[in-house]
């Protein structure tokens, strides 16, 4: 199916003329404080699944349902603290319609004024085109323009040209403890039907040009524990006279990764798929550049000096990150410690076609083997600690192929097709676990500020975001039904 | 002067009739809370140095003086603290005589039950020979110990031998704030006539064999901080983008040292003086073993396996020693950050011949010449961050050689000349504003536990160490005025 218009100017024109009532929503929302990593603040996200249950009964949404996930696992401060529960609802149950589930999250990160916001963050606070607030990108501007989409098309009188279902948890920010467990039991019950997925939890790789976003990176995060004496020792004392762990640990640690980011690990690369011509020339045309890298870095550190070398390290080949050391000295100033037990921890940022176990095993024989050359008496302990794969998508199928004529459509501009370096677990259970394909499709850009101080939403990303998930299901629903 | 025994048997016998006295005067010092390190012990401390200048005026010490150090400096809680006064007194004023300083403290470090102490820390209690009790050892034991010498002389109508003068200080385990000044100031009044300065702070290397100390290693601690990014920049988003202090920093550290305590820091060695052959026959008799080196660290990790060796890269090479790394992650779990700041610390044990100032040069150009080579767009600042000069005095002079025939005298045995890994830096600021010699004449054994729980003085070592520091006044009295 090629590109041809569909007619929906009466829909965006809706959408335009809600734009107070959806920013009265969004407000709404922000002003719950549903931050979900402050165990007293627990009663706050419960209240905001109560809003959403709310609002999705008022717009005709059925079977709504409020998943309860029991206790929240240790450590807790209160061992009786229950995890918010999901919500889930459905608009439309027509079997000739292609369903599609989308997810989205109603908790936030924790905000205070005194953090250095310029305005309250917990109160949505518009500025010339900006509305400032806590999770007003991330990600009650998303799961609004689910709503908001809903509402539009019931004034409009229009049918929805799918089915719609939700699934809206509690817990991103707090690791969505209780969500895989949930998906893997609703994929053949709620979510049994489902044709795509569509997550807007994203944002644009800039400011000016919308992104889908077709890919992620892994991540298999090791530590090395280096075992000596007894106890910590006294410098002054036994310097000199044992082999101190630290000179173990850190002779290991300066041999898995370059200055230059090349990760020294025999093997690795082996297993990176190479960049085909048909990739490399997509790289071309992204909106990104060396001085964005550099003013989001806050610093003159890149280690590439073009645009399409620095997409790539970010993208699509593997990264290693030191990031410090557990049980040396980390404290200020001077502390004459020769500390008895350290624990470094690294990272690899995976990509196609690491094959996970197999690089763990690369890995952990690696460090074993630059152990062992320095015949030390000390003991080691290298493993992984978590892993999770990285992700990616045919960025030309269906689902992707709806949000590139929808996006065309609304913002009058091809997106770019966009990885991100990071992971979003959730993306790789969903398709894993319902055996169809993710879209992710941000609303905001990558200067929202996310988890920082002042996060934000433009108004345009907002309303043009709320078209554009409109017209997504409007053209997914064009194509013809895989079912 | 060749070791004759003098007539001291009166006053062993004296002392050990008053044996029971003296642990009662010690039960009394242990009993108070003299923690300098703990704010709101601060009365106790001062208590304390009440407790002992009322002993002074009982045992007929004149001129007493509880000198004021003023308002204790940041970082402190209250800022009117004050510190503990610092105790002086004197006893016989011959000019005929020759005078004798003794430094000792009056604080202890923290202690409670929970730590995992077997009796109540602030008790003195008798396990069979073993007196148990914070500050046993460190140093009220030896304290005490003067004090006792004292009565013993005053009870048999003795003249003393000598004129003593104490200095009893009340932040030695808090960085002996005030004490330097103090000891400048009155190193032309108060000490003016000072010969000699015994000190009584350190201990046996073993538990059978008394000591003399002659040399204590110094420390230059660095830092090596190396900034990136503006701030902590997450490892999926720019993990192979930019260049990772963390990875500049883990490559200089592990350029410092090998894995067998060899510092790689060229010119370093060059400095250290070559062991005599004189020095090097020193080592064969000193009781000594690579299973108490084992022991002490709890674990099988000794880079030597002579006792000669060991001890030598104890006291006499220089060593280095990496603490840890302010600014990474230093937690349990795995975080995925990439610190925009890192600070790195190591500290070098130094001894004779080495130049502090030569050698920071030497550890800063080369630190600064491996950062060069990384070719690295983050910045470096090595720096030092505080040193203390090693001390090493002639153990042939006339208070070592008073300190050998006192303690062959009550011991039956020679002691073993021995030297310190660590340093005790308040030795070097009386040798060198004072312009005498310093002794280190220890009363404790090496498994007393001073900073550990169940900290102990063993009741012979208590009561032999009284008869020690009382024959050294004897023996060194004898030896003809250097003045």
């Amino acid at each position: 199916m090629s590109f041809n218009k569909l007619p929906l100017e009466p829909l965006y024109e809706k959408i335009e003329e809600l734009k107070p009532k959806f920013i009265e929503r969004l407000s709404k929302a922000v002003s719950i404080k549903s931050v979900s990593g402050d165990e007293s603040l627990r009663p706050n996200v419960v209240e905001m699944s109560a809003f959403l249950v709310n609002e999705l009964t008022n717009l005709g949404f059925e079977d709504i349902q409020l998943k309860d996930l029991g206790i929240q696992p240790p450590p807790v401060n209160d061992p009786e603290l229950r995890l918010p529960p999901i919500v889930l609802g459905r608009y439309g149950n027509d079997s000739k319609k292609k369903t599609v589930l989308v997810y989205g999250h109603y908790d936030v990160q924790p905000a205070s004024k005194e953090d250095g916001w310029s305005t309250e963050p917990f109160e949505l606070v518009q500025v010339e085109d900006i509305l400032y607030g806590r999770g007003s990108t991330d990600d009650k501007g998303p799961v609004m323009g689910w709503l908001n989409v809903i509402q539009a098309h019931r004034e409009l009188g229009w049918e929805l040209p799918v089915n719609l279902l939700v699934c809206f948890e509690g817990m991103e920010e707090s690791g969505s403890l209780g969500l895989d467990d949930l998906i893997a039991k609703e994929a053949k019950n709620y979510f049994k039907n489902v044709d795509t997925v569509c997550i807007s939890d994203n944002y644009w790789l800039g400011t000016t040009k919308p992104v889908l976003t077709y890919g992620l990176r892994g991540c298999n995060y090791y530590q090395i524990a280096i075992n000596g004496p007894g106890a910590d020792l006294h410098s002054g004392v036994f310097g000199g006279c044992v082999a101190e762990p630290m000179t173990d640990l850190i002779k290991i640690m300066s041999q898995l990764v370059d200055g230059k980011g090349k990760i020294l690990i025999p093997g690795v690369y082996d297993m990176v798929a190479p960049v085909t011509e048909e990739e490399n020339s997509l790289y071309d045309d992204i909106d990104f550049s060396v001085e964005e890298l550099n003013a989001a870095s806050g610093s003159n550190t890149a280690l590439h000096q073009t645009k399409q070398d620095i997409l790539k390290h970010r993208w699509r080949f593997p990264s290693l990150s030191l990031h410090g050391i557990e049980g040396a000295f980390s404290g200020g100033g001077a502390k004459t410690v020769i500390p008895a037990k350290v624990i470094g921890k690294f990272s690899i940022r995976t990509v196609p076609d690491i094959d996970s176990g197999k690089l763990d095993e690369l890995v952990i024989n690696y460090i074993n083997k630059l152990f062992k050359d320095l015949s030390s008496p000390n003991t080691i302990k290298a493993e992984l600690i978590h892993d999770g794969n990285y992700w990616v998508s045919n960025p030309f199928n269906d689902s992707f192929t709806a949000a590139l004529y929808a996006t065309q459509h609304v913002w009058n501009m091809k997106p770019d097709f966009t990885r991100e370096g990071g992971s979003i677990p959730i993306t790789l259970t969903f398709e894993q676990q319902l055996g169809t394909d993710v879209l992710l499709l941000p609303m905001g850009r990558g200067d929202d500020g996310a988890h920082s101080i002042n996060e934000k939403l433009n108004i345009p990303n907002y309303i043009n975001g709320c078209k554009t998930l409109g017209s997504y299901l409007h053209y997914y629903g064009k194509f013809e039904s895989n079912k």
